[in-house]
């Protein structure tokens, strides 16, 4: 059996179709989502109450997580566990605190000094999903950054479970990152908090997070009305960039530890290769994947994740190159070879985040290395970048003019003010220089 | 008469009412802004110039601009406005080039290598209102950090006159920013041609610039579905912060410079000083304002438009500082004293851009500063920064283990991945390591 479409050497035309990811319709969901905005806004804590008993199934006595819930997950978390979370704290915070930017200065002319200002953002709101597993990574992946730009208030928002409690190692990660503003509220109405505030919740200025369709939809039309966000999000995708030489159970392994995601992740994997020994390889990857599913719990929902994958394969890296760019992979895993492998990532200029050679799997990233996982899906990689340090800062530019740098600069000015008939902004300089034009 | 509404030592809970924007529903024009998104998506460069016909009044006969019309506008610009442009070109550029980011680089630990790598957006679109004045300045203020992000392709759409033609000061200013792709296509359908693409307009991945209400609109709702946009934009805005010593006509000109935007403009401005003398100090802004306006073209514009704005005398300075960073201005210029100014502006948290002192009006950096112009309104300041060579470029990161570096990681992949219940990923790292666990 194929667990992979296969292609070879597709042209331009075809890649339209060969590249299409598999997003459901959210149009469905928009009114669902719309409704539990306005009641969030119109409403306030009430409504999260109700939201919480409908859609957590859980009774809360308080929105709030308490100092004791705080200090007993402490407890609650393994010691291995709280040794994982630490060397990946060490390794987010580093390489996050080497991206802290500085803002320039320059004296552009005679008395007209300009420079940026680098400030962080106020209140930023991280929203990290409930579901099977607790994901504790992602407070790490957001919560670190708020920290290294010094947003002076983050709070964060998660789903509780039934009993009304909420993961300790999630509340761990949290305290890991200073965050102790935390309250169970989960899907849109958390986005709807965050965003308009509450009684309880003060409103933030960006949010923060991935989540479900319901969440993804709020972030987006909240972030028409009156809150920034990171991102717009979509399901989780890789693509795997194989020679000949890449191990087929390292290939095989990227393709599924990206399929565990969700049912509507996306594994792709690109061959450079002639057609013959391209297909050939792909046996011998589909044999990997065979073994592999065997001894891996949940292999139905593998096996759905799976049936949207393909694999490509391309004779000359130029067209690798050129699938890689027009997909703009969320993940991109470069298996070529030693020497190949650093050129090829040079020409890449869409993707999230790049692994290059056959020990920088994806897990590595997702967890612990240092990168940020909260990264660009569904071709934003186009345009935008994973959440990084600057994703928490503003940058305000400053500029100081002498009155020299203004009279130097008045010629330009007037011209351009009378040339585009403002005349007050002519007059604005006019009046401060008096009769010296 | 007072032309603005006064208030002294407002309490915080005043601050929403005292603070806001005027700002008209949008919501009317979210259904006719779709039906044009839909058209352009469907019927592409036909609905075009049907649009073209309707809105602009303009017979065309091909939507991009040719060469001869390139060539043309070059002999049709006055050589004083050349010299301004370029002088303003001079001063844009060399503070955009400043903002170059550099890709860091980190080994987070032996064998774990993290670094970023800044790569130009591939395809940019700049939209150029119309309107009574041509906007040459916004095209400078898009096209120079374009350049120096070294962006590969960039378009500039612009409504045509009823003659069919562009305004030569503006394709002068995208010559000097080497854009030679224009399109004679304005309003929702322009940001619609260059979100989705048509036969003759090849779709963008990010969309940068100014317009009025159905073109934020269109780009609002076509950055929730396939292109990314600069920032929400809305109506422009000025606070001038002042104490007693500020020059009242310097004060007053750059109120009526910001309501000479648009009569939907704010001008806010706030009084360092207890009550009587700062009621005392708003009558002799009152006198200038007065003044001015007799001499200025266009006053029952500017009268429309001042309607809106407000005065604050606050007799603390940590209330202007409050003050400010609740509004959050688009336009902040501080007129205190040359002692307290920079103190004053290092407190601010929430802006677009600073102005410093009495000669750094806000025509100055509208027109030739060198400080981008394309700022955050409606409060966005919160969260966003301006327009910078940074909105042209993506940071993709980048991670290089080693055996040995993924080996040393193992036991906190192999930890986390357990604890998320995500054993593919896991698995991933073992078949990597094989027996070497």
């Amino acid at each position: 059996m194929a667990y992979l479409k296969r292609s070879f050497n597709p042209g331009r035309q075809e890649y339209q179709e060969l590249l299409k990811r598999n997003i459901q319709n959210k149009r469905e969901v928009a009114q669902d989502v719309r409704n539990i905005l306005d009641a969030v806004r119109n409403e306030g804590d009430s409504s999260l109450f109700r939201f919480s008993r409908q859609f957590d199934k859980a009774e809360l006595s308080s929105l709030a997580v308490n100092l004791q819930e705080l200090s007993e997950a402490e407890s609650l978390v393994d010691a291995s566990l709280k040794q994982a979370l630490h060397t990946a704290y060490d390794h987010i915070y580093a390489f996050h605190a080497e991206q802290i930017g500085h803002g320039e200065q320059l004296e552009v002319a005679k008395g007209i000094e300009l420079s940026r200002m680098i400030v962080p953002i106020q209140r930023v709101g991280l929203y990290i999903p409930g579901g099977t597993a607790p994901l504790f990574s992602t407070v790490l992946m957001l919560g670190i950054p708020a920290l290294v730009a010094k947003c002076p208030s983050v709070v964060l928002c998660t789903p509780p479970a039934k009993d009304g409690s909420i993961h300790p190692a999630i509340l761990y990660a949290a305290k890991l990152c200073n965050i102790t503003e935390i309250y169970k509220v989960g899907g849109a109405q958390a986005i709807a908090a965050m965003g308009y505030g509450t009684q309880t919740i003060k409103a933030v200025d960006k949010i923060f997070g991935p989540g479900n369709q319901y969440v993804t939809e709020a972030k987006i039309q909240i972030s028409s009305e009156c809150c920034a966000i990171d991102m717009p999000a979509g399901p989780s995708e890789v693509m795997v960039v194989a020679s000949m030489d890449a191990d087929p159970s390292f290939v095989a392994s990227d393709l599924l530890s990206q399929a565990e995601h969700g049912t509507d992740s996306q594994a792709m994997l690109i061959v450079h290769s002639d057609q013959e020994q391209g297909f050939a390889y792909l046996d011998r990857v589909e044999q990997e994947l065979e073994k592999q599913l065997e001894n891996l719990p949940r292999k139905s929902f593998l096996l759905q994740s799976l049936a949207g994958s393909r694999a490509i394969v391309a004779s000359s890296l130029p067209t690798c190159v050129q699938l890689v760019n027009a997909y703009g992979p969320e993940h991109l895993i470069i298996n070529l070879s030693e020497e190949e492998d650093e050129l090829f990532a040079s020409k890449v200029v869409n993707a999230g985040s790049i692994f290059i050679g056959p020990y920088s799997c994806e897990s590595a990233g997702d967890y612990a290395s240092g990168t940020n996982h909260t990264l660009p899906t569904n071709g934003w990689a186009r345009s935008y970048s994973g959440v990084s340090t600057d994703s928490y800062c503003k940058k305000i530019t400053v500029q100081k003019l002498s009155k020299e740098g203004l009279k130097n600069l008045s010629g330009t000015l007037f011209c351009m003010a009378e040339s585009e008939a403002l005349m007050a902004h002519y007059n604005a300089v006019a009046v401060r220089l008096g009769g010296e034009r």
